[in-house]
């Protein structure tokens, strides 16, 4: 981000993410047609070139450390509808169209399946939308 | 996590939510009506804490290496609706009712107010409901 001033990187036409300590950004996945959050991710440099040349969604792994398209081994690619940027650069949100049953491991179509109670502290999570779509053992091999 | 297994943390009802070795976890805000994504901001135990007690969204802010509830300067309040937790319990997805004119400093409604075009690597953004709603020169000092 040499030579980049705050203006630039919030009100200019330039494609500058900003690539944590780790090497990587923060990828915040909707389904382009519910707008429900699907996911999480993070990319490194590779993982977000690979997408926008592609326009199917690929992640960086950083519990296996290694490049993923998603849907690789599952089927469930994630088509990219639209693709953003956030004011500062260091955040993305990639609208996508689903295929398959679900964008979880766990066989849900959203990692959000469980509620946070508010106005207590330390109470019970709920579950929410956690039907399963697929069977995570049948899918990961 | 010490003592969590892989099945508590993703299929349990206790919430163990992961903070990075920085000590904070990724909140993605969306906007309970419009299912827009306002923001990502970053909590750590006391902002999440505060978030939950309250019905109100706190942060913790990186750059300015201080806790902070949203809207404390500008007005620009969000109202949680719900909250909830990712799979791995690693990141956050709060749906908020969102007081005032936006949830961006730079005056817009969303912090995602430009689009990356796919499918040829270093074009230039493009704007996207990028009206300002608010003049931040007057809203912050």
């Amino acid at each position: 981000m040499a030579g980049k001033s705050q203006a630039d990187i919030e009100e200019g036409l330039a494609f500058t993410p900003k690539f944590g300590v780790d090497g990587l950004i923060t990828a915040v996945v909707t389904d382009a047609k519910s707008g429900d959050v699907l996911m999480v991710g993070h990319m490194n440099e590779e993982a977000l070139r690979k997408t926008i040349a592609s326009g199917e969604a690929w992640y960086y792994s950083r519990s296996r450390k290694a490049l993923w398209k998603k849907g690789e081994t599952s089927g469930h690619v994630q088509r990219v509808r639209e693709l953003r940027v956030d004011c500062d650069q260091d955040a993305l949100w990639l609208k996508v169209e689903q295929q398959g049953a679900g964008a979880c491991h766990t066989g849900r179509r959203s990692c959000f399946y469980r509620v946070v109670p508010l106005g207590k502290s330390g109470a019970a999570l709920e579950f929410r939308d956690a039907e399963k779509h697929f069977d995570p053992a049948k899918v990961y091999k």
